[in-house]
């Protein structure tokens, strides 16, 4: 009997493709959403692994009915909204970090020159007539851009902002980096990286390390008309402190594409617990940085590539380490 | 007696700093808002080059009390606003197309970021709390982008745009350039590039050729999710036409930096013809892309070795056809 992959998202037809294309001959696919109430149980008895999109919908009656589960593999980069307490400690878990790398640079590109620019900003005020005009803007080629959390995504946007002429500080958790910038570091130069940085660009994963990392000790150390732009998770900053600091200094921009309430139901008025909305010196975006049909077919074959060396016995990437989340 | 040069705007320190550094020893430097009432005449008279900001402050008593004006240099890269019908023949205008390139080309790349990710719609629904989610973004690596008026600004847009993976299509009124780029054509082939765009950058200055070039006939030819981007003169672009074509196609977007009706005063309210600002798929910006700290030194020095050249007897460069003008 071929190992069983269940697909627990709701797939379209491409998507299907897709996977068959991978898997035909080493797997049995089954679809979560095509399951009959009846044949429940017994499907997911045999399931070995699972294809899921963040890990948000793994509940715990699904998680309690999977004994043989071996392998998570994420779609989504992030892996913060898998249930990690209900694993076994057998469960192997892989993010997709780097399948959406390229939509994500692109889109923290377009909103660090939205902020740098003050596009939204002059486009509000226009639209009531007043023209601001002597609000100058300044090039990118003579900034400095902090990456905090430099892999995949980094990369990318690094890679983008050379090509404009600006100077590029990376922090990642090994210090390293094959690409040529202008600094990388290990976490122990984070804060000479924020003092230094004219835009700070936050791709960091939402772990126990991460969590409220950005707090107001953080912001009093970068510029006080520091760009911050994060297409990370909205939990690596603390809410109140960034609301206050910004509050504070008119000057400072946020670009945040990430946050800490979201909508329960699409569609429905949703607003964080301070008035970010009300502030002039915010972009907000409604978490949509990873999201590019350009890029969707890629996201998905990232993922089954590494379920297909799993399948395989080969070494997989992107295995996340249980701990740094419970 | 060495030549006179009557500088026509409000000069800063720093900018006399740039225009002594350039002219000292060649010529006698004469600051317009520095000379007396009862001098005006007198030192007018003997007036063989003057610079300007965009020429828009050269009256006729001006003109009429310096019958020895030969050269006539702007610090914008447009002339439009030279009252050409009041020059005699003997007098040279040089624009400076150029000088702030740098400037508008990074400009230009952020509008056409922020419309193709639709920041700024994203961000003032957010604002309400709708989040727009479902509105999938675009990778710009997969785009064409025609520049309709490949000059300098063209240029450096296109090396910005190539980094990033996107394709350049171009029009000269020479049909060629230095650059490598997809695509380069004269204006008989403007017609193709407009229907192969994805996204049209329009550089122009304006002219009498230019004026109202781009009407419904040329709106037709686009395609119908087409993002506009106007960095020139906003009369190049007929305006009831444009406002029609965004309220028919709300698939389309129009960045614009440059408009028909401006402030006759700083901060008094002014909206167009009509209302824009009522529309979602217009992104407004109040004609800032050449206005950067970072190039105002440049875009100086860019005029000043123009008018050095002239006084030297040596080729000058951007010499404008008056014809096109009048």
């Amino acid at each position: 009997m071929k190992p069983k992959v269940l697909v627990a998202f709701k797939a379209r037809e491409e998507d299907k493709m897709i996977i068959e294309n991978y898997l035909s001959g080493l797997a049995e696919v089954v679809y979560l959403h095509e399951i009959s109430q009846d044949e429940l149980d017994k499907v997911l008895y045999d399931v070995e692994i699972i294809l899921t999109g963040s890990g948000r919908n793994l509940t715990e009656d699904i998680l309690s009915k999977t004994p043989n589960l071996k392998f998570i593999q994420t779609l989504s980069a992030g892996v913060n909204a898998i249930p990690f307490h209900l694993l076994n400690d057998k469960v192997v878990v892989a993010s997709n970090a780097g399948g959406n790398a390229r939509a994500v640079a692109e889109y923290a590109l377009a909103l660090i020159l939205s902020a740098l620019k003050k596009i939204p900003l002059r486009d509000r005020f226009m639209r009531k007539g007043i023209w601001l005009r002597r609000m100058p803007h300044e090039l990118i080629s003579n900034k400095i851009i902090g990456i905090i959390g430099f892999g995949h995504i980094g990369k990318e946007l690094a890679k983008k902002l050379k090509a404009l002429g600006a100077k590029v500080y990376g922090i990642n958790r090994s210090g390293r980096t094959d690409l040529e910038i202008d600094c990388i570091g290990d976490p122990n130069s984070l804060d000479y990286v924020l003092s230094m940085s004219d835009i700070v660009v936050i791709t960091l994963p939402l772990t126990k390390h991460t969590k409220g990392l950005f707090n107001m000790n953080k912001f009093k150390l970068m510029k006080s008309n520091v760009i911050i732009v994060n297409v990370g998770r909205g939990e690596v900053i603390d809410q109140k402190d960034l609301f206050e600091f910004l509050k504070k200094n008119k000057e400072a921009i946020a670009a945040l594409d990430v946050w800490w309430t979201y909508p329960r139901e699409l569609d429905k008025e949703t607003f964080q617990d301070y008035p970010f909305h009300e502030l002039e010196n915010v972009i907000m975006s409604p978490h949509v940085a990873g999201f590019s049909p350009d890029v969707r077919k890629e996201v998905f074959e990232h993922a089954l590539i590494n379920i297909k060396k799993f399948l395989l016995g080969e070494e997989i990437r992107n295995v996340v380490n249980k701990l740094d989340y419970i």
